[in-house]
Protein backbone atom coordinates (compact mmCIF):
# COMPACT_ATOMS: atom_id res chain seq x y z
CA UNK A 1 0.00 0.00 0.00
CA UNK A 2 1.74 3.22 -1.35
CA UNK A 3 1.28 6.32 1.83
CA UNK A 4 1.99 9.65 1.27
CA UNK A 5 3.09 12.51 3.37
CA UNK A 6 2.85 16.36 2.96
CA UNK A 7 5.42 18.41 4.61
CA UNK A 8 5.13 22.04 4.24
CA UNK A 9 5.39 25.36 5.84
CA UNK A 10 3.17 28.19 6.50
CA UNK A 11 1.92 30.40 2.97
CA UNK A 12 1.31 33.71 5.02
CA UNK A 13 -2.59 32.94 5.13
CA UNK A 14 -4.93 30.06 5.64
CA UNK A 15 -6.35 30.40 1.97
CA UNK A 16 -2.91 29.92 0.53
CA UNK A 17 -1.60 27.32 2.96
CA UNK A 18 -4.89 25.17 2.37
CA UNK A 19 -4.33 26.06 -1.53
CA UNK A 20 -1.17 24.42 -1.34
CA UNK A 21 -1.89 21.16 0.62
CA UNK A 22 -4.60 20.91 -2.08
CA UNK A 23 -2.25 20.77 -4.77
CA UNK A 24 0.09 18.58 -3.04
CA UNK A 25 -2.61 16.30 -2.40
CA UNK A 26 -3.86 16.05 -6.00
CA UNK A 27 -0.03 15.38 -6.91
CA UNK A 28 0.12 12.64 -3.77
CA UNK A 29 -3.19 11.07 -5.28
CA UNK A 30 -1.71 10.87 -8.79
CA UNK A 31 1.28 9.18 -8.07
CA UNK A 32 -1.12 5.94 -6.64
CA UNK A 33 -1.15 7.31 -2.30
CA UNK A 34 -4.31 5.82 -0.82
CA UNK A 35 -3.53 7.29 2.41
CA UNK A 36 -2.61 11.04 2.57
CA UNK A 37 -1.47 12.53 5.97
CA UNK A 38 -1.12 16.17 6.57
CA UNK A 39 0.80 17.99 9.34
CA UNK A 40 -0.72 19.35 12.56
CA UNK A 41 -2.81 22.71 12.59
CA UNK A 42 -1.82 22.11 8.58
CA UNK A 43 -4.63 25.13 7.47
CA UNK A 44 -2.68 27.85 9.70
CA UNK A 45 0.79 29.23 10.92
CA UNK A 46 1.46 27.20 14.51
CA UNK A 47 -0.71 29.91 16.69
CA UNK A 48 0.11 28.17 19.81
CA UNK A 49 3.70 30.04 19.99
CA UNK A 50 1.90 33.26 22.13
CA UNK A 51 -1.17 32.78 24.16
CA UNK A 52 -3.49 35.43 22.52
CA UNK A 53 -7.58 34.97 22.47
CA UNK A 54 -7.91 36.37 18.86
CA UNK A 55 -6.76 32.96 17.63
CA UNK A 56 -9.77 31.32 18.82
CA UNK A 57 -11.41 32.40 16.01
CA UNK A 58 -9.54 29.69 13.66
CA UNK A 59 -11.97 27.20 15.43
CA UNK A 60 -15.06 28.52 14.20
CA UNK A 61 -14.63 27.33 10.48
CA UNK A 62 -14.45 23.85 11.99
CA UNK A 63 -17.53 22.00 10.63
CA UNK A 64 -16.93 24.38 7.34
CA UNK A 65 -13.30 23.07 7.71
CA UNK A 66 -14.68 19.30 8.13
CA UNK A 67 -16.59 19.79 5.13
CA UNK A 68 -14.01 21.20 2.92
CA UNK A 69 -11.60 18.18 3.73
CA UNK A 70 -14.42 15.57 2.95
CA UNK A 71 -14.56 16.58 -0.52
CA UNK A 72 -11.23 16.75 -1.22
CA UNK A 73 -10.66 12.95 0.37
CA UNK A 74 -13.63 12.13 -2.00
CA UNK A 75 -12.68 13.85 -4.90
CA UNK A 76 -9.13 11.76 -4.86
CA UNK A 77 -10.30 9.15 -3.84
CA UNK A 78 -8.07 8.27 -0.56
CA UNK A 79 -7.87 8.36 2.72
CA UNK A 80 -6.70 11.48 4.24
CA UNK A 81 -5.77 12.45 8.00
CA UNK A 82 -6.15 15.82 8.77
CA UNK A 83 -5.33 18.06 11.63
CA UNK A 84 -7.83 20.79 12.58
CA UNK A 85 -9.01 23.03 15.37
CA UNK A 86 -11.79 22.16 17.18
CA UNK A 87 -14.61 24.38 18.54
CA UNK A 88 -17.23 21.99 20.67
CA UNK A 89 -18.38 24.82 22.16
CA UNK A 90 -17.72 28.50 23.34
CA UNK A 91 -14.64 28.08 25.79
CA UNK A 92 -14.01 24.25 24.80
CA UNK A 93 -11.26 23.45 22.27
CA UNK A 94 -9.73 20.52 20.85
CA UNK A 95 -6.44 19.58 18.72
CA UNK A 96 -8.43 16.78 16.39
CA UNK A 97 -7.40 14.63 13.63
CA UNK A 98 -10.17 13.82 11.37
CA UNK A 99 -10.18 11.02 9.46
CA UNK A 100 -11.42 10.60 5.83
CA UNK A 101 -12.77 7.62 4.22
CA UNK A 102 -12.48 7.66 0.53
CA UNK A 103 -16.11 8.44 -0.10
CA UNK A 104 -15.76 11.42 1.66
CA UNK A 105 -17.34 9.96 5.22
CA UNK A 106 -15.97 10.60 8.68
CA UNK A 107 -13.93 6.95 9.30
CA UNK A 108 -13.46 9.08 12.71
CA UNK A 109 -11.39 11.33 14.81
CA UNK A 110 -8.68 12.06 17.61
CA UNK A 111 -8.35 14.74 19.78
CA UNK A 112 -5.07 15.01 20.62
CA UNK A 113 -4.23 13.16 24.79
CA UNK A 114 -1.47 14.59 25.60
CA UNK A 115 -1.31 18.54 25.79
CA UNK A 116 2.38 20.16 25.92
CA UNK A 117 3.00 23.37 27.46
CA UNK A 118 6.34 25.22 27.12
CA UNK A 119 7.73 28.52 25.71
CA UNK A 120 7.00 28.63 22.49
CA UNK A 121 4.44 26.16 22.61
CA UNK A 122 1.42 27.36 24.87
CA UNK A 123 -0.91 24.47 24.21
CA UNK A 124 -2.68 23.51 27.15
CA UNK A 125 -4.13 27.50 26.96
CA UNK A 126 -5.64 26.65 23.48
CA UNK A 127 -6.75 22.80 23.89
CA UNK A 128 -8.26 20.49 26.27
CA UNK A 129 -7.22 17.04 26.65
CA UNK A 130 -8.89 14.96 24.45
CA UNK A 131 -11.45 12.48 25.84
CA UNK A 132 -11.97 9.70 23.07
CA UNK A 133 -9.20 8.09 24.58
CA UNK A 134 -6.66 6.03 22.55
CA UNK A 135 -9.08 4.63 19.94
CA UNK A 136 -7.38 3.26 16.11
CA UNK A 137 -9.38 4.30 13.21
CA UNK A 138 -11.13 1.50 11.12
CA UNK A 139 -10.10 2.54 7.58
CA UNK A 140 -10.26 1.04 4.06
CA UNK A 141 -6.48 0.90 4.24
CA UNK A 142 -6.17 -0.42 7.96
CA UNK A 143 -7.29 0.47 11.31
CA UNK A 144 -4.82 3.38 12.05
CA UNK A 145 -3.65 4.82 15.21
CA UNK A 146 -3.64 8.70 14.81
CA UNK A 147 -1.53 10.50 17.61
CA UNK A 148 -0.51 14.17 17.89
CA UNK A 149 2.75 15.59 18.19
CA UNK A 150 3.43 15.67 22.03
CA UNK A 151 1.82 12.19 22.12
CA UNK A 152 4.99 11.02 20.54
CA UNK A 153 7.41 11.14 23.64
CA UNK A 154 5.03 8.36 25.47
CA UNK A 155 5.47 4.59 24.80
CA UNK A 156 2.16 4.29 26.49
CA UNK A 157 0.04 5.62 23.59
CA UNK A 158 1.51 3.89 20.93
CA UNK A 159 1.04 0.52 22.90
CA UNK A 160 -2.73 1.16 23.86
CA UNK A 161 -3.02 2.05 19.67
CA UNK A 162 -0.96 -1.25 19.02
CA UNK A 163 -2.90 -3.08 21.97
CA UNK A 164 -6.53 -1.89 20.39
CA UNK A 165 -5.62 -3.57 17.10
CA UNK A 166 -3.71 -0.56 15.36
CA UNK A 167 -1.84 -1.05 12.31
CA UNK A 168 0.33 1.88 11.47
CA UNK A 169 1.49 4.70 13.90
CA UNK A 170 0.35 8.06 12.54
CA UNK A 171 1.57 11.49 14.19
CA UNK A 172 0.98 14.64 12.53
CA UNK A 173 3.18 17.13 14.10
CA UNK A 174 4.85 20.54 14.64
CA UNK A 175 7.87 21.05 16.34
CA UNK A 176 11.02 22.84 15.68
CA UNK A 177 14.20 24.59 17.11
CA UNK A 178 14.96 28.04 18.54
CA UNK A 179 17.40 29.37 16.68
CA UNK A 180 19.35 30.36 19.74
CA UNK A 181 20.48 26.61 21.02
CA UNK A 182 23.64 25.80 20.11
CA UNK A 183 24.15 23.10 17.35
CA UNK A 184 24.94 20.42 19.56
CA UNK A 185 21.31 20.92 21.37
CA UNK A 186 19.35 21.01 17.84
CA UNK A 187 21.07 17.77 16.96
CA UNK A 188 19.97 15.93 20.32
CA UNK A 189 16.89 16.95 20.01
CA UNK A 190 15.90 15.68 16.31
CA UNK A 191 17.49 13.03 17.25
CA UNK A 192 15.44 12.10 20.28
CA UNK A 193 12.48 13.10 18.41
CA UNK A 194 13.14 10.70 15.18
CA UNK A 195 14.21 7.70 17.41
CA UNK A 196 11.51 7.48 19.86
CA UNK A 197 9.36 7.16 17.44
CA UNK A 198 11.28 4.54 15.43
CA UNK A 199 11.12 3.16 18.47
CA UNK A 200 7.43 2.95 18.65
CA UNK A 201 7.21 1.25 15.65
CA UNK A 202 10.23 -1.56 17.08
CA UNK A 203 8.03 -2.19 20.28
CA UNK A 204 4.93 -2.72 18.34
CA UNK A 205 6.47 -4.19 15.12
CA UNK A 206 4.09 -1.57 12.93
CA UNK A 207 5.14 1.02 10.77
CA UNK A 208 5.18 4.63 11.85
CA UNK A 209 3.80 8.12 9.54
CA UNK A 210 4.99 11.24 10.98
CA UNK A 211 4.34 14.55 9.38
CA UNK A 212 6.14 17.83 10.37
CA UNK A 213 5.43 21.35 9.57
CA UNK A 214 8.70 22.88 8.25
CA UNK A 215 10.20 26.43 8.14
CA UNK A 216 10.70 29.30 10.44
CA UNK A 217 7.24 31.10 12.34
CA UNK A 218 7.92 34.51 14.35
CA UNK A 219 6.05 34.71 17.49
CA UNK A 220 3.14 36.81 17.10
CA UNK A 221 3.27 38.01 20.57
CA UNK A 222 6.71 39.26 19.75
CA UNK A 223 7.99 38.09 22.93
CA UNK A 224 10.15 35.43 21.65
CA UNK A 225 12.25 35.38 18.25
CA UNK A 226 10.07 32.38 16.76
CA UNK A 227 10.61 28.80 16.18
CA UNK A 228 12.44 26.94 13.19
CA UNK A 229 10.33 23.60 12.57
CA UNK A 230 12.41 20.93 11.41
CA UNK A 231 11.29 18.97 8.73
CA UNK A 232 12.17 15.40 8.76
CA UNK A 233 8.86 13.80 8.01
CA UNK A 234 9.64 10.36 7.65
CA UNK A 235 7.90 7.31 7.34
CA UNK A 236 9.49 3.88 9.02
CA UNK A 237 8.95 0.29 8.94
CA UNK A 238 8.06 -2.42 11.32
CA UNK A 239 11.61 -2.55 12.71
CA UNK A 240 12.00 0.72 13.13
CA UNK A 241 13.60 1.19 9.74
CA UNK A 242 13.81 4.38 7.75
CA UNK A 243 11.86 3.71 4.46
CA UNK A 244 11.49 7.61 3.59
CA UNK A 245 12.94 10.94 5.45
CA UNK A 246 12.99 14.54 4.34
CA UNK A 247 15.21 16.82 4.63
CA UNK A 248 15.32 20.18 7.06
CA UNK A 249 14.14 22.84 4.68
CA UNK A 250 11.96 21.58 1.80
CA UNK A 251 8.10 21.60 1.35
CA UNK A 252 7.86 18.34 0.08
CA UNK A 253 5.80 14.94 -0.30
CA UNK A 254 7.65 11.45 1.24
CA UNK A 255 6.09 8.03 0.00
CA UNK A 256 6.29 4.82 0.85
CA UNK A 257 5.11 1.64 0.80
CA UNK A 258 4.06 -0.54 3.86
CA UNK A 259 3.05 -3.70 4.33
CA UNK A 260 0.84 -5.11 7.09
CA UNK A 261 1.93 -8.73 6.49
CA UNK A 262 5.31 -7.95 7.32
CA UNK A 263 4.31 -7.30 11.09
CA UNK A 264 3.04 -10.96 11.55
CA UNK A 265 6.37 -12.18 9.97
CA UNK A 266 8.65 -9.42 12.51
CA UNK A 267 5.93 -10.74 15.57
CA UNK A 268 6.58 -14.67 14.80
CA UNK A 269 10.45 -13.88 15.18
CA UNK A 270 10.43 -11.14 18.13
CA UNK A 271 6.80 -11.75 20.13
CA UNK A 272 7.24 -8.89 22.23
CA UNK A 273 3.23 -8.72 22.71
CA UNK A 274 3.37 -12.47 24.19
CA UNK A 275 5.90 -11.65 27.49
CA UNK A 276 4.59 -8.63 28.60
CA UNK A 277 4.24 -9.05 32.57
CA UNK A 278 0.61 -7.45 33.10
CA UNK A 279 0.44 -8.04 36.59
CA UNK A 280 3.67 -6.00 37.20
CA UNK A 281 2.67 -3.28 35.42
CA UNK A 282 0.49 -1.59 37.64
CA UNK A 283 2.50 1.48 38.38
CA UNK A 284 1.86 2.50 34.60
CA UNK A 285 -1.51 4.22 35.76
CA UNK A 286 0.07 6.05 38.95
CA UNK A 287 1.41 9.80 38.57
CA UNK A 288 4.89 8.77 40.06
CA UNK A 289 5.36 5.45 42.51
CA UNK A 290 6.60 7.36 45.33
CA UNK A 291 3.33 6.04 47.35
CA UNK A 292 1.90 9.46 48.04
CA UNK B 1 30.51 9.91 37.23
CA UNK B 2 32.66 7.46 35.37
CA UNK B 3 30.88 4.46 34.59
CA UNK B 4 32.41 1.47 32.58
CA UNK B 5 31.05 -1.49 31.08
CA UNK B 6 32.71 -4.55 29.98
CA UNK B 7 32.08 -6.33 26.35
CA UNK B 8 33.64 -9.91 25.88
CA UNK B 9 33.39 -12.83 24.09
CA UNK B 10 33.33 -16.49 26.35
CA UNK B 11 36.80 -17.58 26.74
CA UNK B 12 36.09 -21.50 26.49
CA UNK B 13 35.69 -22.04 30.22
CA UNK B 14 33.99 -20.63 33.22
CA UNK B 15 37.49 -20.23 34.73
CA UNK B 16 38.98 -18.41 31.59
CA UNK B 17 36.36 -16.27 31.12
CA UNK B 18 36.13 -14.99 34.74
CA UNK B 19 39.68 -14.49 35.09
CA UNK B 20 38.94 -12.33 32.30
CA UNK B 21 36.08 -10.15 33.27
CA UNK B 22 38.50 -9.55 36.24
CA UNK B 23 41.34 -8.08 34.95
CA UNK B 24 39.04 -5.93 32.81
CA UNK B 25 37.61 -4.69 36.02
CA UNK B 26 40.86 -3.80 37.79
CA UNK B 27 41.73 -2.48 34.98
CA UNK B 28 38.17 -0.19 34.80
CA UNK B 29 38.54 0.54 38.40
CA UNK B 30 42.17 1.44 37.53
CA UNK B 31 40.86 3.91 35.05
CA UNK B 32 38.51 5.76 37.54
CA UNK B 33 34.99 4.31 37.27
CA UNK B 34 33.01 3.48 40.07
CA UNK B 35 30.17 1.51 38.52
CA UNK B 36 30.97 -1.40 36.32
CA UNK B 37 28.65 -3.41 34.63
CA UNK B 38 29.10 -6.63 32.95
CA UNK B 39 27.19 -8.49 30.51
CA UNK B 40 24.48 -11.25 30.72
CA UNK B 41 25.23 -14.35 32.25
CA UNK B 42 29.20 -13.65 31.98
CA UNK B 43 30.85 -16.51 33.93
CA UNK B 44 29.71 -18.79 30.73
CA UNK B 45 28.72 -19.04 27.44
CA UNK B 46 25.17 -18.47 26.55
CA UNK B 47 24.12 -21.92 27.05
CA UNK B 48 20.34 -20.86 26.69
CA UNK B 49 21.30 -21.49 22.87
CA UNK B 50 19.48 -25.12 23.56
CA UNK B 51 17.60 -26.94 26.27
CA UNK B 52 20.03 -29.17 28.10
CA UNK B 53 19.46 -30.51 32.06
CA UNK B 54 23.32 -30.35 32.18
CA UNK B 55 23.17 -26.79 32.05
CA UNK B 56 21.33 -26.30 35.20
CA UNK B 57 24.88 -27.89 37.09
CA UNK B 58 25.77 -23.65 36.14
CA UNK B 59 23.57 -22.73 38.70
CA UNK B 60 24.79 -24.82 42.04
CA UNK B 61 27.65 -22.52 42.32
CA UNK B 62 25.32 -19.50 42.89
CA UNK B 63 26.40 -18.49 46.68
CA UNK B 64 29.59 -19.12 45.79
CA UNK B 65 29.74 -16.99 42.73
CA UNK B 66 27.78 -14.27 44.67
CA UNK B 67 30.58 -14.65 47.55
CA UNK B 68 33.34 -14.20 44.62
CA UNK B 69 32.02 -11.12 42.88
CA UNK B 70 31.68 -9.39 46.43
CA UNK B 71 34.86 -9.40 47.43
CA UNK B 72 35.32 -8.18 43.77
CA UNK B 73 33.59 -5.37 44.15
CA UNK B 74 34.99 -4.50 47.39
CA UNK B 75 38.48 -4.73 46.77
CA UNK B 76 38.71 -2.28 43.28
CA UNK B 77 35.94 0.04 45.45
CA UNK B 78 33.36 -0.37 42.70
CA UNK B 79 29.39 -0.81 42.48
CA UNK B 80 29.16 -3.64 40.41
CA UNK B 81 26.31 -5.22 38.36
CA UNK B 82 26.56 -8.91 37.57
CA UNK B 83 24.53 -11.14 35.88
CA UNK B 84 24.14 -14.54 37.40
CA UNK B 85 22.54 -18.39 37.16
CA UNK B 86 20.69 -18.22 40.31
CA UNK B 87 19.49 -21.73 41.99
CA UNK B 88 16.77 -20.96 44.45
CA UNK B 89 15.99 -24.51 44.97
CA UNK B 90 15.83 -27.98 42.69
CA UNK B 91 14.09 -26.86 39.36
CA UNK B 92 13.18 -23.24 40.43
CA UNK B 93 15.99 -21.08 38.92
CA UNK B 94 16.33 -17.58 37.48
CA UNK B 95 18.42 -15.28 35.61
CA UNK B 96 19.70 -12.33 38.09
CA UNK B 97 21.10 -9.51 38.20
CA UNK B 98 23.47 -8.95 41.63
CA UNK B 99 24.57 -5.54 42.43
CA UNK B 100 27.34 -5.13 44.90
CA UNK B 101 28.35 -1.99 46.59
CA UNK B 102 31.91 -1.00 47.01
CA UNK B 103 32.06 -2.79 50.42
CA UNK B 104 30.73 -5.81 48.78
CA UNK B 105 27.64 -5.80 50.29
CA UNK B 106 24.57 -7.04 48.25
CA UNK B 107 22.99 -3.56 47.13
CA UNK B 108 20.18 -5.39 45.45
CA UNK B 109 19.21 -7.93 43.11
CA UNK B 110 16.80 -8.13 40.16
CA UNK B 111 15.29 -11.54 38.68
CA UNK B 112 14.73 -10.78 34.64
CA UNK B 113 11.09 -10.13 34.75
CA UNK B 114 10.45 -10.95 30.69
CA UNK B 115 11.63 -14.04 29.47
CA UNK B 116 12.26 -15.01 25.88
CA UNK B 117 11.83 -18.11 24.13
CA UNK B 118 12.86 -18.60 20.16
CA UNK B 119 14.98 -20.57 18.39
CA UNK B 120 18.72 -20.44 19.89
CA UNK B 121 17.49 -18.20 23.25
CA UNK B 122 14.88 -21.18 24.83
CA UNK B 123 14.96 -18.88 28.23
CA UNK B 124 11.67 -19.98 29.08
CA UNK B 125 13.28 -23.77 30.24
CA UNK B 126 15.94 -22.57 32.48
CA UNK B 127 14.33 -19.01 34.19
CA UNK B 128 11.24 -18.67 36.05
CA UNK B 129 9.99 -14.91 35.07
CA UNK B 130 11.38 -12.74 38.25
CA UNK B 131 8.93 -11.89 40.84
CA UNK B 132 10.62 -9.25 42.40
CA UNK B 133 9.29 -6.24 39.90
CA UNK B 134 10.69 -3.67 38.82
CA UNK B 135 12.51 -2.15 41.76
CA UNK B 136 15.19 0.08 41.71
CA UNK B 137 18.62 -0.56 43.54
CA UNK B 138 19.89 1.92 45.67
CA UNK B 139 23.53 2.43 45.67
CA UNK B 140 26.32 4.69 46.66
CA UNK B 141 26.13 5.60 42.78
CA UNK B 142 22.62 6.37 42.68
CA UNK B 143 19.44 4.33 41.95
CA UNK B 144 19.89 1.74 38.90
CA UNK B 145 17.12 0.73 37.19
CA UNK B 146 18.67 -3.02 36.19
CA UNK B 147 16.80 -4.30 33.63
CA UNK B 148 18.10 -7.56 31.79
CA UNK B 149 18.64 -8.40 27.72
CA UNK B 150 14.89 -9.40 26.46
CA UNK B 151 12.91 -6.52 29.12
CA UNK B 152 15.12 -4.33 27.00
CA UNK B 153 11.96 -4.43 24.45
CA UNK B 154 9.14 -3.13 26.28
CA UNK B 155 8.64 0.63 27.59
CA UNK B 156 6.90 -0.50 30.37
CA UNK B 157 9.79 -1.91 32.43
CA UNK B 158 11.91 1.43 31.52
CA UNK B 159 9.38 3.93 32.69
CA UNK B 160 8.33 1.65 35.77
CA UNK B 161 11.83 2.20 36.85
CA UNK B 162 11.55 5.93 36.53
CA UNK B 163 8.72 6.10 38.16
CA UNK B 164 10.24 4.16 40.86
CA UNK B 165 12.90 7.09 41.36
CA UNK B 166 15.84 4.74 38.70
CA UNK B 167 18.65 7.65 37.51
CA UNK B 168 20.24 5.13 35.42
CA UNK B 169 18.94 2.12 33.33
CA UNK B 170 21.15 -0.54 33.06
CA UNK B 171 20.85 -3.88 30.82
CA UNK B 172 23.96 -6.40 30.96
CA UNK B 173 22.53 -8.30 27.64
CA UNK B 174 23.56 -11.72 25.19
CA UNK B 175 21.71 -10.77 21.70
CA UNK B 176 23.14 -11.49 18.42
CA UNK B 177 22.85 -12.52 14.37
CA UNK B 178 22.05 -15.78 13.15
CA UNK B 179 24.96 -15.77 10.25
CA UNK B 180 22.42 -17.13 7.45
CA UNK B 181 20.26 -14.11 8.00
CA UNK B 182 20.71 -11.53 4.93
CA UNK B 183 22.89 -8.39 5.73
CA UNK B 184 19.67 -5.76 5.58
CA UNK B 185 17.81 -8.06 8.12
CA UNK B 186 21.14 -8.02 10.45
CA UNK B 187 21.43 -4.03 10.24
CA UNK B 188 17.38 -3.97 10.94
CA UNK B 189 18.15 -5.77 14.02
CA UNK B 190 21.15 -4.05 15.24
CA UNK B 191 19.26 -0.54 14.45
CA UNK B 192 16.00 -1.46 16.03
CA UNK B 193 18.40 -3.04 19.76
CA UNK B 194 19.88 0.41 19.65
CA UNK B 195 16.96 2.58 18.56
CA UNK B 196 14.80 1.04 21.44
CA UNK B 197 16.95 1.24 24.25
CA UNK B 198 18.04 4.93 23.17
CA UNK B 199 14.19 5.83 23.12
CA UNK B 200 13.89 4.51 26.68
CA UNK B 201 16.70 7.03 27.61
CA UNK B 202 14.65 9.40 26.07
CA UNK B 203 11.12 9.00 27.61
CA UNK B 204 12.46 8.83 30.74
CA UNK B 205 15.29 11.42 30.34
CA UNK B 206 17.89 9.25 32.16
CA UNK B 207 21.28 8.02 30.66
CA UNK B 208 21.15 4.05 29.62
CA UNK B 209 24.19 1.53 29.80
CA UNK B 210 23.56 -1.71 27.67
CA UNK B 211 26.72 -4.26 28.20
CA UNK B 212 26.23 -6.99 25.51
CA UNK B 213 28.44 -10.01 24.74
CA UNK B 214 30.14 -10.42 21.58
CA UNK B 215 31.65 -12.99 19.21
CA UNK B 216 30.34 -16.45 17.95
CA UNK B 217 29.42 -19.21 20.28
CA UNK B 218 28.00 -22.44 18.62
CA UNK B 219 25.13 -24.70 19.42
CA UNK B 220 26.15 -27.35 21.62
CA UNK B 221 22.97 -29.60 20.33
CA UNK B 222 24.16 -29.08 17.02
CA UNK B 223 20.50 -28.15 16.09
CA UNK B 224 21.41 -24.72 14.75
CA UNK B 225 24.96 -23.52 13.75
CA UNK B 226 25.06 -20.67 16.63
CA UNK B 227 24.44 -17.26 17.21
CA UNK B 228 27.54 -14.48 16.63
CA UNK B 229 26.62 -12.24 19.21
CA UNK B 230 27.14 -8.57 18.40
CA UNK B 231 28.64 -6.46 20.65
CA UNK B 232 27.92 -2.93 20.25
CA UNK B 233 27.35 -1.85 23.40
CA UNK B 234 26.94 1.19 24.17
CA UNK B 235 26.11 4.23 27.08
CA UNK B 236 24.07 7.04 25.86
CA UNK B 237 23.25 10.17 27.79
CA UNK B 238 19.25 11.87 28.89
CA UNK B 239 18.38 12.80 25.08
CA UNK B 240 19.57 9.27 23.97
CA UNK B 241 22.70 10.48 22.48
CA UNK B 242 25.45 8.16 22.32
CA UNK B 243 28.40 8.85 25.00
CA UNK B 244 30.08 5.78 23.83
CA UNK B 245 30.14 3.20 21.58
CA UNK B 246 31.60 -0.31 21.09
CA UNK B 247 32.35 -2.25 18.02
CA UNK B 248 30.94 -5.62 16.83
CA UNK B 249 33.96 -7.93 17.19
CA UNK B 250 36.21 -6.81 20.15
CA UNK B 251 36.41 -7.21 23.17
CA UNK B 252 36.31 -4.05 24.95
CA UNK B 253 35.89 -1.73 28.09
CA UNK B 254 33.37 1.25 27.21
CA UNK B 255 33.60 4.34 29.68
CA UNK B 256 31.23 7.44 30.13
CA UNK B 257 30.48 10.31 32.32
CA UNK B 258 26.79 10.36 33.21
CA UNK B 259 25.21 13.05 35.06
CA UNK B 260 22.37 13.24 36.96
CA UNK B 261 21.70 16.63 37.14
CA UNK B 262 21.08 16.37 33.81
CA UNK B 263 17.65 14.72 33.88
CA UNK B 264 16.68 17.40 36.01
CA UNK B 265 17.45 19.53 33.18
CA UNK B 266 15.94 17.68 30.10
CA UNK B 267 12.97 17.26 31.81
CA UNK B 268 12.23 21.16 32.85
CA UNK B 269 12.53 21.62 29.31
CA UNK B 270 10.56 18.59 28.09
CA UNK B 271 8.20 17.63 30.64
CA UNK B 272 6.59 14.25 29.50
CA UNK B 273 6.02 13.08 33.06
CA UNK B 274 4.11 16.03 33.84
CA UNK B 275 1.29 15.32 31.35
CA UNK B 276 1.30 11.56 31.23
CA UNK B 277 -2.74 10.62 30.86
CA UNK B 278 -2.94 7.80 33.67
CA UNK B 279 -6.69 7.68 33.54
CA UNK B 280 -6.55 6.90 29.77
CA UNK B 281 -3.97 4.03 30.37
CA UNK B 282 -5.95 0.96 31.90
CA UNK B 283 -5.27 -1.16 28.60
CA UNK B 284 -1.35 -1.15 29.34
CA UNK B 285 -2.90 -4.00 32.27
CA UNK B 286 -4.65 -6.29 29.49
CA UNK B 287 -3.11 -8.81 27.69
CA UNK B 288 -4.64 -7.50 24.49
CA UNK B 289 -7.69 -4.67 24.27
CA UNK B 290 -10.15 -6.73 22.31
CA UNK B 291 -12.65 -7.45 25.12
CA UNK B 292 -11.79 -10.76 25.54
Amino acid sequence: MQVALIQQHYHGSKEETIAHTVTQIQAAANHGASLVVLQELHQTEYFCQSEDTKFFAYANSFKKDVAFWSQIAKKHNIVLVTSLFEKRTAGLYHNTAVVFEKDGSIAGKYRKMHIPDDPGFYEKFYFTPGDLGFEPIQTSVGKLGILICWDQWYPEAARIMTLKGAEVLIYPTAIGWFEEDSKEEKQRQLDAWITIQRSHAIANAIPVISCNRVGFESDASGVMKGTKFWGHSFICGTQGELLAHAKSEEDTILYANISHTRTKEVRDIWPFLRDRRIEAYKCLLKRYCDDR
